[in-house]
C-alpha cells in the first residue's frame, strides 16, 4: 500500500469536533461519576430510527465509561469554539455529580442529561443523547459504537455552523 | 424527543461526498459487474491498521453488491466536482467490465482497482480500496460496514480539498 496516498486520502474526509460526555455505570440512581473527551470520528447511520456511529480510542477513560454504561452525549462544538474544545483534548478528571445538580468540568458548566445522565454543556450549541446498541472491537484501534439517538437539544439557535478540523488546524485522520 | 433539535444537531455533523465503487461477487476471475453510488456517511475508525466505517442504505443496489462481495472503493470527490457527483446520485446501471480493461460509467472513465476489482475513477482525486471485516444490521436503515483499507491512490496531487455538502447545497443528515 502507498502509505502517503492512504494518509492523504483519509485526510480528505471532513470531521467535526464533539465533546463526548460520558459516565461510569450506576453508582447510585442519584449520583454519577462523569467525564468528557474530544471526539471526531462520528457519522450518522440511520434516519429512522435516528442512529449514529461514534468511534472512541480503546482504553481511553471515555471508552471505559461508555463500554460500562452504554450511554453518552455528543455535544456538537460550534464555529469559534476552539478554545473551549482545547480544554477537553487531554485526559480530564472524572467529576462526581448529583443527578439534580449542575457542575463544572475544566471550568465549563454542565448538567446531567435526563435520559442518559451524561453531561451536557450549555455553552456548546447542540447535543444528542445516545444509547449504544452495538459495538465492534476487531483489529481497529478505536471501538465502533453504534448508538440510538434518544434525545436532543439546541442551546443556541441561529447559524449552528460546526467547529471543523480546518478551523482548528488540528488533524485526526490518516 | 425534540425532533427539530435532533434534526438541527445531526445536520451540524460535516460530511464529504464519495463515489462508492462496488461490484457483484465473482462472475469469473477476469470479469466483473460493477456499479457506483454516492455515499456520505463515512468515518475513519482506526489508524493502525487503517480502517473506516461506511454506511450504505439497505436494499440499494450498491448495498447488495457490497453485502455479496465484501469489497468496495471509496473515491473521494474534490472541491468543484458537484457536476461529477450528480451523475452518481440516482441509481446507475451495472456495467460489465473485463478486469484488464477500462470502461465508462455515466460517461465517467473508470478502471478496476487491483485488490478489490472495484471501480476507481481517474477524474476523482483520491481513493481507498476497502475489504469489509464486519457489518451491523440492526434497526438502522443504513448498514454499518466496518472495512480495512487495503490500498490507496492519489490521482491529482495538490490541495486535495474535498467536495462538501455545504458546497453542493445538498443535505443528507438529520
Amino acid at each position: 500500500m502507498d502509505e502517503q496516498a492512504k494518509k492523504k486520502t483519509l485526510r480528505m474526509v471532513p470531521y467535526g469536533l464533539y465533546v463526548v460526555g460520558v459516565r461510569r455505570k450506576d453508582v447510585t440512581s442519584l449520583e454519577e461519576d462523569v467525564n468528557a473527551i474530544i471526539g471526531s470520528w462520528v457519522t450518522q447511520t440511520s434516519f429512522d430510527p435516528p442512529m449514529l456511529v461514534a468511534c472512541l480510542k480503546k482504553d481511553s477513560s471515555a471508552w471505559h465509561h461508555v463500554t460500562e454504561s452504554g450511554v453518552f452525549t455528543l455535544n456538537v462544538l460550534g464555529a469559534g469554539q476552539k478554545a473551549l474544545a482545547s480544554k477537553f483534548l487531554k485526559k480530564t478528571m472524572t467529576v462526581h455529580a448529583k443527578s439534580d445538580a449542575e457542575g463544572t468540568m475544566e471550568g465549563v458548566p454542565f448538567r446531567l442529561e435526563e435520559k442518559t445522565r451524561c453531561p451536557v454543556f450549555p455553552d456548546i450549541p447542540a447535543w444528542v443523547a445516545c444509547e449504544v446498541v452495538h459495538s465492534y472491537d476487531g483489529e481497529n484501534d478505536h471501538t465502533v459504537f453504534v448508538a440510538r439517538v434518544v434525545d436532543a437539544g439546541v442551546h443556541h439557535e441561529g447559524d449552528l455552523a460546526p467547529l471543523s478540523h480546518e478551523e482548528t488546524g488540528w488533524t485526526y485522520a490518516g
